[in-house]
């Protein structure tokens, strides 16, 4: 058995192995992404599956949903000042560019792994609902910063991020940015309203 | 071999596969929806399957898609004169049911569907877009049929096919029921403004 030394920024098969599963589940669903198709994918070899992932396949589906979840928390996160209304961009740009990328295959990991997950384990749904629950938090943050009151942020970025996902679906489904497009429109629209109203309340 | 006479309105096997099918998928996606469990959930006699589906699962997976696609679109469909926020409330207060009685374990089939194809057939896909796109018009009808213009009920249509299928996938995910209630709300008070602005316009 070959062993792997996985230090911190070593983008090793550890590493390898969490990406590919990640990007598998984007495109095929959770259930249908393999050991094979992960080992396939990530090149890495056989007998590192479970040095690496001692809990296997479920444990391997956990860390890629959680790493999906940092990567959209990622660019939802930002400086206090950072316009909302750039953040909604930069995630959606994103997800229009992955879909691009990929003749319109890849949508989100986290969705993929919430829409299989009645017959998995609470781990796994824990994992899903942390993911969505720190994007909705990071939004909601960005919409404070920028003047809106606290339970209206709160709504605000629930709305935002149901209404990304459902029009990430479309827009895979229809191979058609227009779903994607709409969307940010109309959250802009509501931010910007929303945005309006604070400015007109200011002391 | 047992044959069965399906005639109109007959609730036979061949209904009771599809429906089966469809219930199947919205709790665990369509890849985990095996022939062994769709026959096991019907009651059918697996002889049955070729006969009322030679395409066999991808034909069964396909009507289930369009099974689910005009459940939907039942609740979507009205009389000219009902209410666009009705609808809306038919549409939330129906999956608000379904997520209740089953322990939070029942979302959209054809989004199961839609979020696993890209692995699938065309045809699938077909059906799959087929049902988002007949209930966006059916909800753009409404709008339009209550005084919004028809390129904004377009519009609002889209961001609540969207927003709805999003907020079910945190629902369910959350195990509770605010994602579902507050995109329910939100909508409204667009449509709300939207009209508002309408009456204003009104000579």
């Amino acid at each position: 058995m070959t062993y792997y030394i996985v230090v911190p920024g070593d983008y090793g098969p550890r590493e390898r192995m969490i990406t590919s599963t990640a990007l598998l589940i984007r495109e095929r669903g959770a259930r249908a992404t393999s050991l094979d198709a992960i080992l396939a994918h990530s090149g890495a070899p056989r007998g590192s599956i479970y040095h690496h992932f001692p809990g296997g396949r479920e444990q391997l589906l956990r860390e890629a949903t959680a790493f999906a979840g940092e990567y959209v928390a990622r660019r939802l996160r930002g400086n206090d000042g950072d316009d909302p209304l750039a953040v909604i961009d930069r995630l959606v740009g994103e997800y229009r560019a992955n879909l691009l990328a990929t003749d319109f295959r890849a949508g989100c990991p986290v969705v993929a792994v919430a829409v299989e997950s009645a017959e998995d384990g609470p781990d796994l749904r824990d994992q899903v609902v942390g993911a969505f629950e720190r994007w909705r938090q990071l939004l909601a943050r960005r919409f404070v910063a920028a003047g809106i009151k606290t339970d209206r942020s709160g709504e605000l970025a629930l709305l935002a991020i149901a209404a990304f996902e459902g029009a990430l679906i479309l827009s895979r489904a229809y191979r058609d940015l227009t779903p994607l497009e709409t969307i940010r429109r109309e959250i802009h629209e509501l931010v910007r309203a929303e945005l309006a109203v604070t400015e007109e309340a200011a002391p």
